[in-house]
């Protein structure tokens, strides 16, 4: 039944199917894929419910124009025997991600997978690549241990996201060792429907389920590091307060850090202006110019005005100031669905495939 | 010239005047005093631009309906040879405020102030009457010290207070030594026009000028101790973050906060939920019933549905958990323009009726 | 069972119940009965999925603080048999309300629906009693019709009433015949958790399931004449544009106008400012002091600002003026919740029990 | 002076001046021509408050990054005998508009003006290119009834833009005579700091000052014929009714529309979906693929998710349906600082260019 979703692709792409495609970030997968250079969606799965459907007919589709060559895709259910691609995008809930998830990766599939289930698996890569590129490699660990042909990569919640970024320059000079997030996230990371208007027009939900110990947990695995086994977290600790404010697309991160030592403001915007990332990504197509982007006027980032900042795939920190209490104050900005979740999937697909880690991908072809 | 406007007041209420009468503090003043059974609107007085007009005519009033009896005053000047009230509600902004109300309490007026001009002299009392009504002892010295027959109180900046009041009685019993604040503050505090709407719109402004410091030096001082000379800060530092939110009305802060010893949420919330603040408030026209709300739901407070709790002038605070940093983590909620201005204010007033400190009101005639 | 919710009523009030108590508008009568002189709430009804539950746990609260006495309740089945009170204040949702309104007035019960079901029907009165109070005259007629002991009395949609208003005291003094009428409603008009947020912030949804035929239908029928047998519709011919925007509460309605004959603005406005409504409702406890307030400043009534006035029952004219087509042009505003759904059913109630039509209540008592 | 900014264009682009460039609508014509291919700014000019200074230090910059080559420009003032480019776009007030546009048209400069002045000169063409490119006929007329070398060219008010290309079609086909038109306008609409959060949050404001009377000429005029002489109206008379909603951008119109004859909602959905617009625009710069693009959705245009359709160059118009009164009504959208302001300029200069109107550019050369 799969088999006329998989058609050859054209121009060379490498087929990817997308899990939970029906969903917000489901979508957002599928418009960020649309015209990608390496990567065509020949495959889209779903849920029972919506399995058989063609694609076009089983959503409302929120952004822009529905592409026209996965709109009528047939809806696949999430089945590693029903899915033929070898890379495959997760944007699966925590609910059904765990099972499925595995299942591909047993059957031969990458899993880019956006769900929470796997992030914490010491064997299980967490990345944002510009970050943490080199925890790619644990996954031979990951596949001997599981007995997996395939693998499972995960993506941080877009709220550990927009930190880690801000604090990755700062912790690799400096060492972080305390600190205090107050978030401010956008309405978009629940979903749709998601957040109600009536809870949030004119006002402030200071709670996400679940989000404050993610936060706590995500940000020092990231910054941690990696051998052959088994990635080690940071010795980071971090107090996060998840708030939900009236904004569509931008989550905003207030963060005030302590270091080994006192680092004053202007040692951190060096370090901060001057950091380019991991070398892995540069000039993939889903890299941004620049990784993190510094802003100095008083009042910046904003999240209406600087969200689309390298096309979303940027962190924009500003407000780099000493600190009272700990050592600097800070506050930094990015895309929660699309840095966040769908975009950062992709580029860690893409920089899986220059290491020559993706099925059917050469290293160094990109 | 102010004769027309300084009828005797009916039912034996006492005149008052309100200084900066035609902005939006000034206006708010004037809506909460209507019907007041102590206080009686009875002069109005604002910038040069305005004196003469009649105050229905100077302004847009912004919120419900224009009292019928304050519309038809003649707005005076800010001098103290005009208005003859010895009791002086000043809205006026900082960029005139030190002088004003410095003639205004020389000439014998108590002037009970929301600018930030005196807040931080010593023997200037910076009140939350529930918090710290004990630091009006100061204004002896204060009049010794500046040779006034009248005084000069202040109340706090509104995000200030929302913490303080939040803080206070974990404060009294465990010694409050260090805290992180991150604010996300309401438009309605940054006056009319105030901030435009395509800033805030989807969107977060993560900065208002001089606000950080205010939060940093004024909860300290009003957490601090009062003797016959002069007030002493408590030793308790503070790190804030100020964000500006798509709020109407509502400051909300995120508060991380250590103590001489760890505190168990438990703990805090007996501390908390038995909290009556200074008896001196109690049942006072402008005193909520409690002055401090524990709500213990998980995503509470919200700015929205529990601003107006006790008429906007208690403060709300939810949350109440273990902070993996410091000791403890909570969420505070209170009305900027009612609680944190004029409503402060007003409450203020009446605590010093009570004592005895006001002209023309005899000690516990209230 | 409901023996134990029955208990008599303190203070002499007459015992009513709420079906469909849990949801948005269940909730708002709840809210708005709570300390009512005449009627006092025993009986709490809701889906199987709710019933024998207490009150307070089987939904969130939405607004201000759940009143204690309430919050006790055992929820009762949607059941005649199961509710002892005689008059009974439907909140339930169209899919059910038609044959459980049915059922109650079969059994002796005065049902004040806020169901569409019913609103129709040419012997059952959709009242707003300001506007046709004279429409209960058809309910002898309906009880004969039905052969019911009791009745169904229905209020119309929300942004139906709105425009209802403006229109009457014009419709009656020059006889309106047609209507543009566009609509921006508020959002707790599609209930809780209603319309998404990412749906509407920043954005207006010009759509609102079935609304534009209602706001068509119902304005004529108001606008009509009742006999002993049935209510004809007055000869209005409307045209309606419904959109949500994003506001909490109020639906506002710019509307053009044509007459029988040209009428100015002038005439106009005199007439709608010396308009009190039907005399039924004077000094009644819902009743706003003015049922229609004309403002004349250029850029009122608004939403925020507004929908306050007289406690959410008023109705706000304003920006009456010339219009190039037709002949005149106005915007009105209300209270969608409260006016516009609760607040109008238990209106309706108060003035039924003071001509004497509600079980238990002696005409001209009130 | 202005000699150092008018440098050699570089790629054979023609220069170009934007006057008033540092408030709202300047700003987007920067960002607009921003590596456009034909046009270059060259100059900027403002008011002799900012004459004098860098262009990036004269204002703050709203949307994006600013332009670098722009940035550094030095602002001119609104004066021919400053300014040497010979295309001037003109995003100057109303208030100082129609003697510098007049002077710069005298000077020989061809004039593309957002403000109102000369939008209602019968000689001066009002011009939304796709449907009324023919109206630029009149400008030899123009040159010669004021002796001008140069000449004035206009594009309508945003909310006129919206509702003018959506009955194009069907007044084109059928003959449209009467409208009723209510708009919810943007808030970028009124420019920076524009309207205040506070009037707008949770809110809308039924008034736009001048609006109605804007939208009720323009769109007749627009509609209308040209000859060599002069534009005479369409004869359709128009009512407006302008709101100003809390969206960023996007002005949104509900339309009831008569025509000479009944129209059915398939016959107009036909016209519509198959108009592309006059064909002087194809294939140009800043014309869209389709100029009106037909949503069959019950629930769409929406702002937040439609504007930016065309890069925010097309209209989008669905809800097409019968109209109990007129004959149809639908809903139109578009964005209003790009196609209503300075890309709809931009797009009216593209046409001239290739008609061989423009100073320096050869007739078809485009």
């Amino acid at each position: 039944m799969s088999a006329r979703n998989k058609s050859a692709s054209p121009k060379g792409r490498v087929p990817v199917a997308v899990l939970g495609a029906t969903g917000a970030v489901g979508q957002t997968f599928i418009r960020l894929l649309q015209g990608h250079p390496f990567f065509e969606v020949t495959e889209v799965a779903a849920s029972e419910r919506s399995a058989g459907k063609r694609y076009r007919d089983a959503m409302t589709w929120h952004e822009g124009a529905l592409p026209e060559d996965v709109a009528d895709l047939t809806i696949l259910t999430c089945d590693p025997g029903e899915v033929g691609a070898k890379i495959v995008f997760s944007a699966l809930d925590a609910s059904v991600a765990g099972e499925v998830e595995q299942a591909f990766a047993a059957a031969g599939a990458v899993v880019l997978s956006n769900a929470r289930n796997h992030r914490m698996d010491p064997d299980v890569p967490l990345v944002i690549p510009e970050v943490n590129a080199d925890h790619f490699a644990v996954l031979d660990a990951q596949r001997q241990n599981r007995g997996w042909e395939g693998a499972i990569i995960t993506n941080a919640n877009c709220a550990s996201t927009t930190a880690t970024v801000a604090l990755a320059p700062l912790h690799q000079e400096f060492g972080a060792r305390e600190a205090v997030i107050t978030t401010m996230q956008a309405v978009s990371g629940a979903g749709y429907p998601g957040v109600a208007s009536l809870d949030i027009l004119g006002s402030v939900i200071p709670y996400i389920g679940g989000e404050e110990e993610k936060i706590e947990r995500e940000i020092a695995k990231m910054l941690g590091s990696a051998d052959g086994n088994r990635i080690t977290s940071a010795p980071l600790r971090v107090s996060a307060h998840a708030n939900r404010v009236a904004v569509e697309h931008g989550h905003t991160a207030c963060i005030s850090v302590r270091f080994d030592d006192p680092v004053t403001p202007e040692e951190a915007k060096e370090v901060l202006s001057a950091w380019r990332g991991h070398e892995a990504c540069r000039g993939l197509p889903s890299a941004p110019p620049l990784p993190l982007v510094l802003r100095t006027e008083p009042d910046r980032p904003q999240a209406r005005k600087d969200v689309f900042t390298g096309r979303g795939m940027a962190t924009i920190v500003g407000r780099v100031r000493h600190d009272p209490l700990m050592h600097l104050r800070l506050v930094a900005l990015s895309h929660n669905t699309v840095r966040g979740a769908a975009g950062g999937s992709i580029l860690n697909a893409e920089v899986l495939g220059r290491m020559g880690r993706l099925p059917g991908v050469a290293e160094g072809a990109w």
